[in-house]
């Protein structure tokens, strides 16, 4: 094998993962993974991740020393100019966490760190859906609705660390309260765990709900009945898409991208759901970016957050 | 004198102005200026344009052979590739007006071209409240309400030239009806038009109007009122800086600049004014952002599109 390699980690609640990425942004091997377990404290994880960078080497047949270097990716809120992780709401009891300087000293090498929706964003723009454009935003959709953009192959990382929030933007003045303490942000509209209370919401209103949604549901349920004809189901989503399409409308009369893409578990929800993201962009914008401005699905899927720690760690050494 | 000069020529829809600025961003004598009576038709407008640039550089005392470039600020919308004036509704008949070409062609010298609150950010940027800094956003705040983002130095123009309309930014899903033919854009709530209509329906709310209210009167004397101690325009200008406190919370999680600042009419109404909008914003931000970007008010002023435009100009060379 020739070229550069870098290693991408990427920090979940459930499950760490990690891989060697090529320069030219493929994996070189299959990732592995390993539980993160949160509950057995942060020295334990960050044993945890050094393991599976030198697991991910292994799979892939190179040894350390072929590696350029190294990225990691984490769920915020994160201290970017220390390499700190706050305290992720997903990681409790972890609590000022300093990741970066825990890989860079045990190996040696130049080590980036970055919150997993920026560098999914970096990474997107490298070898996904804002490829070869020179500006690129993404909304990550899932527990919680992350954003990252990138502008002329840079994040815009913001002067403390907060650029790209799309999350928190508010989107209803005094609205539903958001995990973050404050109401009316997007993510209290439209994450997985508001497109579910939404739904119970509808459900209270339309009389008593029948067998399937007396107990608990998830998301991706509301989304498959939606799909499947269920008016209930169809208008909460439909609702969402509306939301998300006015997020969409609002980057445009900020950043002005090229490409807005929408990635994370609920973006997979189909074309549909796109295809009503696009429609109320549309209606919200002006009619250039409207019209140019396109919304596409994110590609890197599941390898976003590894592909993106990795497209952190080749720029460091690149600047 | 020694040095470079720049002339900035500032199109409003009453009146247009110019100067001539220095290298290091200061008039180089006072503006001159002229009606812009757009109902005598473009032609005569881009006249007028070209005589001001004439006489900007008689008052001051230099030759034309001394400027190094010339920048025209204009209100929007505006086609900043072609440099073309589209359809300004504050400028009506006019429509495709090629202001920049009709200027270059006449002084044979390099001219910028740019709308007018991006103009004016990258103009405080340079000499004004951004100054020395590397990351900046202005709202102008009057009849209309425009914004400028300055990050390195540069406008985020954005790929489609609407990057910073932060007028347009949608603060309330369905909401009032903005001159931009949308809905609960932050522009339909806080602009000058919009603080006069929602004290008119204060005034319905709370009963019959006292003599002061029942004419026509101006978002100035509303802002004069609640100063005054007046509770109906007091709670008005409450809600006006409540909102524009979210708006600069929002920015804070988009872009998060080490400044946002407010420029324009309106922010001329003193410090308690934006005292409530920090608070506002603070309320609305995560804790860092809200904690260290500052809010500050503009500081050029009515010259904010002279300088602007020149700081275009001088850009327009340099790169």
């Amino acid at each position: 094998m020739s070229g550069r390699y870098f290693i991408g980690l990427d920090i979940g609640g459930t499950t760490m993962k990690s891989a060697v990425v090529t320069d030219a942004g493929r994996l070189a091997s299959q990732p592995v993974s390993r539980p993160t377990e949160p509950s057995r404290g942060p020295a334990h994880g960050v044993a945890m991740m050094l393991e599976l960078v030198r697991e991910a080497t292994t799979a892939c047949g190179i040894s350390l020393e072929s590696v350029a270097a190294i990225g990691v990716a984490t769920p915020g809120p994160v201290d970017l100019v220390r390499g700190v992780m706050l305290n992720p709401p997903n990681l409790k009891p972890w609590r000022d966490v300093p990741v970066r300087e825990a890989i860079a000293a045990e190996f040696s090498k130049p080590t980036a760190f970055q919150n997993d929706a920026n560098a999914a964003a970096l990474g997107e723009s490298w070898v996904g859906a804002g490829r070869g454009r020179r500006s690129f935003v993404l909304f990550t959709l899932g527990t919680g609705i992350g954003g990252g953009i990138v502008l002329d192959g840079r994040l815009l990382e913001g002067a403390h660390g907060h650029g790209g929030e799309l999350g928190h933007v508010k989107i209803v003045p005094d609205g539903r309260l958001c995990a973050c303490g404050r109401r009316g942000c997007l993510e209290a509209y439209v994450n997985a765990g508001a497109v579910v209370a939404r739904m119970r919401e509808a459900l209270a209103d339309a009389g008593p709900p029948g067998e399937r949604w007396r107990g608990e549901f998830t998301a991706e349920q509301v989304f498959a009945a939606a799909e499947a004809g269920d008016a209930t189901a169809a208008g909460v989503i439909a609702d969402t898409a509306r939301l998300l399409g006015v997020a969409a409308a609002n980057v445009m009369h900020v950043v002005d991208p090229e490409v807005i893409a929408f990635g994370g578990g609920m973006a997979a929800a189909g074309s549909r759901f796109l295809d009503a993201i696009r429609r109320a962009a549309r209606e919200n914008a002006f009619a250039v970016p409207a019209e140019r401005c396109e919304i596409r699905a994110a590609e890197l899927g599941t390898t976003a957050g590894i592909i993106g720690a990795a497209a952190c760690a080749r720029q460091l050494i690149a600047s």
